[in-house]
C-alpha cells in the first residue's frame, strides 16, 4: 500500500502527536494544515509559491473537477498534478459534500446521489464507484470515500440510518478501487453530534482497514463546546497507526483542539477566502486591513511575520491594492495566511515534540487576543 | 543631470538605434518596451515577476496615484519605489492624458486643467507645476511634463493653439522642477496630424533641452498609415543624443515602426489588459484562449515560447482557469505577454547590433500572419 503512516511521537500532556504520511508523491510531516485548491489552483497562487510557504499537500474538490474541466480531461491531461503543474502530494474529497451544500434537487438513495449542477442545472448522478472512477481519473495519492456528510442538527434516526449509509458507501469505495499503489482511500467517520452513533461509525469504518480515517460531520454549525467534545471523544478512539484527519477546520482554535485531541491533519478555504475579501490573521489576532485606520500605516501585516508579504510590504501599500481592486492584493493576503496557518502548525509540531504544547497555546491564544 | 541617454550605434538599414539610458534606479538598454503599472502595480504581477521577465522600466500613472491613495501617502511611504517593493527605474506620465481620457467635465484654460475625479466626482485642479508637485512626491526617475494629447481629428487652429500651450506648460514644468539629480524632466512634442505643426512642436519643445523627448498624440485612433507617416515624420528629427520615448503603443506592428523610425522606449496597456482577457500573443498571431478549440490542446500558449507559464502549463489548463475565473488565469496571461514584448524587443536590440532588423522584421511579419 503506497500510502502509509508513521507514528513517531505521542504527546505526554495530550492526544497530541507527531507522524509521518508516506504518499507516493513524498512524505509529509504532522499534524498539518492543507490549503485547499477547488478548481485545480490555490486560489491567486501558483504551485511554486505554495511550496516556497511550506505547504507539503494540497487538497482539491472532485465535484467541481468533474463539472469543469471534466475528470477525463485531466486524466488525458496525465492527471491532476501534471494539468496543475503540482508534484507534491494531492487529497482529493469524494465530492460528496459539495453535492450535498451546492448541487442543486438532489436525491439521495443507496445507489447514491442525483443533483443538478450549481453551474448550469445539467443532471448528474454520483454513486460511491463514480465518485473513485472520477479521483481515479484525477490521481490524487489520497482518496475520500463518498459519504453524507449529516447536517447539524440532525435527528438520532436520520443519523444512524445516514451514517449506516455512508459505511455500505465506503465499503463499495473500497471495492471499486484497484491500484492502491497509486492512490489510497480514507474513509470518513460520521455520527453526528451522537456519541453511539459516533462509535458505531468508527466502528464499522475503521473495520475497513484503510489506511487513514476522517472525522466529518464536524465544524459544521454546531456551538464550538459540541465541537470540542464530539472532536475529543470521537478523535482518540481511531486508530493509532492510522491517519487521522479532520475535515473543514481552519481558524487557529479549532487547529489547537483538533491536534490536541489527535488530529494528524486539516484543511479549511477560510486562509484563502477571507484573504481574498481583505482580512489577515495575525500574532495579535484577524485585522481588516480596509479599515481607515491602516490607511497611512507603513508597518507590516504582522509585525512577527517573516512571509513575502510582510518583507516586503506596508500595510498601506496593501489596504491601498484593496481598495483600487487589484489582484496583487488577493495575492499578497492569500501569501500571507497560508503561511501563518503553514508556520503555527510547525510551531506545533515543535512544541509537541517538547513536550510543551498547552503551554504554546496558552501562549498563542493570549497573544491573539482568545483569552 | 541624473538621466542620460548614450546612443551607441545607429542601423545602416533605417532610423533604428542602439542606446542606454542611465536612471537614478540603473540602466536601461533600449529599444524598449516598458510595461504599465496604472495604480502602483503592474497588474496581476508582483515586482520581482516583472523584473525577472527581463522588463527594466515600469511606467506608472500619476493621475491614478494622485486619487488613490494619494501623493503624499506615497511620499510618506518613502516614495512610489518603496511603496510598491520596485529597485528599478520608473516612468510617471504628466496625469494629462487620463484628465482629459477620464475626467469628467473639465476644463482647460492657459493656468491648467480642473476636472472632476472619475472615481466620486470630486473637483480637481492639475497645473504643469501641480503635476510636478504630484510626480516630485512619486519620486520616479522620469516625470513627463503636463501637456493636451490633441485627439483626433483635431482642426488645424485648435492643433496648434493646443501644442503652443503643451509648449509653455513644458516650460512651467522645467522652471518648477528643481532637483534633477533625483528625477528627469521629459518633454512632449504635440502637433496632431499636420507636419508642420509637428516641426514646430519639436523646435519648441527641444529648445528647452531635456534629457529626452516623448511623442505624443499619435496611435490615438487615426489610421495605421497615418500613423507610420507622421511618425516617420517627426522621430527622426528628435536629437540624436536624447531619449525618444513614443506614447501608448505596444502591438507588434507597431513597436516596429516605431522602432524603425528611431523611437527608444514605448509603452502601452495591451498586453497586459487583453491578458486578463484570455487574449495571448505568440509567435503566430494572437490567440484566444477561451475559445473551444483549446479545450483538450496539451500544447503551449506559444511552442516557441520559453515563459514560466509556456514552461509549465498547457493551452487546456489555462483555458479552464479562465473558464472558472480563476486569479492564476490572469497571472498566467499577462506573464506570458510581457514576456513576449519583452522578448521581442530583446531580439529588436540584437536585430539591430547585427544589421538585419528589417530582414528580421519580415520573418516577424509572415509567422505572425501580419503578411
Ligand atoms: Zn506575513
Ligand atoms: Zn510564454
Amino acid at each position: 500500500m503506497a500510502v502509509r503512516f508513521e507514528l513517531l511521537k505521542e504527546s505526554s500532556e495530550c492526544n497530541a502527536r507527531l507522524g509521518k504520511l508516506y504518499t507516493p508523491h513524498g512524505v509529509i510531516e504532522t499534524p498539518i494544515f492543507m490549503p485547499v485548491g477547488t478548481r485545480a489552483t490555490v486560489k491567486a497562487m501558483t504551485p511554486e509559491e505554495v511550496k516556497d510557504l511550506g505547504a507539503q499537500i494540497i487538497l482539491s474538490n472532485t465535484y467541481h473537477l468533474y463539472l469543469k474541466p471534466g475528470h477525463k480531461l485531466i486524466e488525458e491531461a496525465g492527471g491532476l498534478h501534471k494539468f496543475m503543474n503540482w508534484d507534491k502530494p494531492i487529497l482529493t474529497d469524494s465530492g460528496g459534500f459539495q453535492v450535498f451544500s451546492l448541487g442543486k434537487l438532489r436525491k439521495i438513495s443507496e445507489e447514491g446521489v442525483e443533483f443538478r449542477s450549481h453551474i448550469d442545472g445539467s443532471k448528474h448522478f454520483i454513486s460511491p464507484e463514480k465518485s473513485i472512477e472520477i479521483q481515479n481519473s484525477l490521481g490524487s495519492d489520497i482518496m475520500m470515500a463518498l459519504d453524507e456528510c449529516t447536517p447539524y442538527p440532525s435527528d438520532y434516526e436520520y443519523t444512524k440510518e445516514s451514517l449506516e449509509r455512508t459505511t455500505r458507501w465506503a465499503k463499495r469505495c473500497k471495492e471499486y478501487h484497484k491500484d492502491w499503489d497509486r492512490q489510497a482511500l480514507f474513509g470518513i467517520v460520521q455520527g453526528g453530534m451522537y456519541k453511539d452513533l459516533r462509535e458505531q461509525s468508527i466502528k464499522e469504518i475503521t473495520d475497513l482497514d484503510l489506511p487513514g480515517y476522517a472525522i466529518g460531520g464536524l465544524s459544521v454549525g454546531e456551538p464550538k463546546e459540541l465541537y470540542r467534545d464530539m472532536l475529543s471523544f470521537t478523535a482518540p478512539k481511531l486508530p493509532k497507526n492510522k491517519a487521522r484527519y479532520l475535515m473543514g477546520v481552519g481558524s487557529p482554535d479549532y487547529l489547537f483542539d483538533a491536534v490536541i485531541s489527535g488530529i494528524d491533519m486539516a484543511d479549511c478555504v477560510l486562509p484563502t477566502r477571507i484573504a481574498r475579501n481583505g482580512t489577515v490573521l495575525t500574532s495579535h489576532g484577524k485585522l481588516v486591513i480596509k479599515n481607515a485606520e491602516y490607511k497611512r500605516d507603513f508597518g507590516k501585516l504582522d509585525p512577527e511575520c517573516d512571509c513575502y508579504t510582510c518583507k516586503n510590504y506596508s500595510r498601506a501599500y496593501i489596504r491601498h491594492l484593496f481598495n483600487v481592486d487589484e489582484i496583487l492584493a488577493a495575492r499578497l493576503a492569500t501569501i500571507h495566511n497560508l503561511y501563518f496557518l503553514i508556520k503555527l502548525m510547525e510551531n506545533i509540531r515543535t512544541a509537541i515534540k517538547e513536550d510543551r504544547l498547552l503551554e504554546y497555546r496558552e501562549q498563542f491564544y493570549k497573544k491573539y487576543g482568545y483569552i
